[in-house]
């Protein structure tokens, strides 16, 4: 028999493993988002909204800061890897255990066992974050519904293996055309070769030193690389084109438009015929400044990392919400068969934001 | 009705029409074979043999010179362009017009009309040419029955306008392998980038300075050239593997050994890690100094142009016989839609053989 209800008195591994063996992956989440909706529903300190599968729960006590906590609710596709399974030395295994219903599981707790926090909660479970950017439901709600997810900070329970990541990185893939003509390549020079002409751009690639900025203390890293190249018609022939596809990962200092502008430089004198945005994603600046933000790193400890990779911290940064990732799980095993959590990093997890919304 | 026999009594034009409209696609020659082997066995002058759907139709006369004339009997698939059509400017149009039923209409031609030649004959008639090369039928022959393609001088009825083509250039393909290590785009650092490996490559070739050998008194024209490069794993990881496809056309005064010792050479200090040949048939000189060869130039008039493209000279030349390239067609108009030859260049193309195997 398939689960269809939460049991919130669970502790954070068993709620996590009650997760695993509830399966929703991108696209099938609908069962948990309704189970979810009810059982938070049943707890009188909250008020609970819901567009699509994503569910919104808040508490409205007037205090003079609001938190978020967000975590998406789907997992990429199962591998073998359900039910979950505890081995004997306290790491669960199973699809999502890190990525995230160690953090969707610790999101629950502090619903349940903080009635009265120090600060106004707003937590937010959403759908489809492990495929295409617009079937995002966190982007779904931030369109539909942005007075939701209003908050002074917000932490994403995203696997970062229980230390804090601050901001992320913004992401920008361009495609770099050259053009030829094309000859039988026995009368090359009744041609003209474009991949011949896409030599400087891969120079350019080639030579580039990435900065690395120090932003709250935090070192990002930059890279500048070709992802994909191609151009060619038949093995006999000149090619006419050729398309270099280049992605920018980039600190958080920069904005949408300058990192744009960095690229469009950078490649200025190569030669390109055309240049076209594939794919942009801003990034989003730590924001540990804050005092929530403050209070946040006091009470879970340890000192926070540059997140380099792009998450959905990004839509919080873009409606003005500083926010990090602080959850369980290690992002290694992510979408792995083999995707485990130690049991000890989501009480550990719980225990620290429960102690900052409570002390 | 589909035509079955061939009547050598119509003059060039009318039998190339009549070669037209007998399809004969690579793959399905064997009617037309058929039809070939019957029509030259009734002629008392020729022994004929046949390997496949090859023919090879021989004098017997003792003379101190033997020349062969050969062409294929396949042509590109059909566009819509059979039947053919004559047109009131003199021009017929239709598929393999000009590659190669107009040369294999002088071909019979000759055979039907030359029956005691200053020079004995071998005439030729193979199928497959334009598909893959270990399927071309000259080549066939060439390895099952060397002895009946023995000659003093070659003459191939491919398209060169009704002008002497001679030799032909080499080609050789090969692959060049950049190797690095995947890894997330967002942690380039950690990995190493195959597609940037290959810029020296790309530098190389947009640098290359092809040689224009003078051979016999024909100017060649080479070219090194990449055909192909692909690279790129997904739109967010360090590839790990880049391959640049290279194609060289060599001019014939390079021996195959020495064109790839070329190649190696040229990119010996540029970072490849993986060197394959992936194709290559070598050239063949134009062989313009031998008497046979120089009393064909005398009788057909002009002046020799070099062959650029590689053709099926080259294994006449491996067999030790000096060959050139001679036909009525236009190879600009070959394999297309539009595919035509002006019928008077069919008639000169056959006087001229004649007067040079008779006078």
């Amino acid at each position: 028999m398939s689960p269809t209800e939460l049991d919130l008195t669970l502790d954070g591994p068993a709620l996590t493993a009650a997760l695993v063996d509830f399966p929703s992956v991108s696209g099938e989440e609908k069962p948990l988002a309704d189970a979810i909706e009810r059982t938070l529903s049943a707890l009188p300190h909250l008020t609970v909204d819901r567009h699509g599968n994503n569910i919104v729960a808040r508490t409205r006590l007037g205090r003079a800061e609001r938190v978020v906590l967000a975590g998406h609710i789907d997992t990429v596709p199962i591998a073998d890897n359900v039910p979950s399974r505890l081995d004997g030395n306290g790491v669960l295994w199973g699809c999502g255990t890190s990525d995230m219903k160690s953090g969707v599981a610790v999101q629950l707790r502090i619903a349940a066992t903080v009635p009265e926090p120090n600060r106004d909660l707003t937590f937010v479970f959403y759908d489809n974050e492990e495929v295409a950017a617009h079937r995002n439901g966190l982007g779904h709600v931030a369109e539909a519904h942005p007075d939701w997810l209003a908050g002074d900070f917000a932490v994403l329970l995203e696997p970062s293996d229980g230390e804090v990541e601050g901001g992320c990185q913004g992401t920008l893939r361009v495609l770099l055309r050259t053009t030829g003509e094309r000859a039988h390549s026995a009368r090359s020079w009744m041609g003209s070769n474009a991949i011949h002409a896409a030599a400087p751009i891969l120079a350019r690639l080639a030579a580039y030193e990435p900065r690395r900025p120090v932003i709250d203390g935090l070192e990002y890293r930059e890279g500048l690389n070709a992802v994909k190249i191609e151009g060619g018609v038949a093995g006999n022939v000149i090619p006419d084109a050729c398309t270099v596809v280049v992605n920018f990962r980039y600190a958080p200092d920069r904005s949408a438009d300058e990192a744009l502008a960095h690229v469009q430089e950078a490649f200025a004198d190569c030669g390109v015929d055309e240049f076209v945005v594939d794919d942009h994603s801003g990034g989003a600046l730590p924001g540990l400044g804050h005092p929530a933000a403050a209070a946040f790193m006091k009470a879970v400890g340890g000192s926070a990392r540059p997140k380099f990779g792009w998450t959905d911290v990004s839509r919080f940064s873009a409606l003005g919400v500083p926010a990090v990732n602080y959850g369980p799980g290690d992002a290694l095993y992510a979408h792995k068969r083999d995707e485990h959590v130690a049991v000890e990093k989501i009480t550990h997890c719980e225990n620290r934001l429960r102690e900052w919304l409570t002390s």
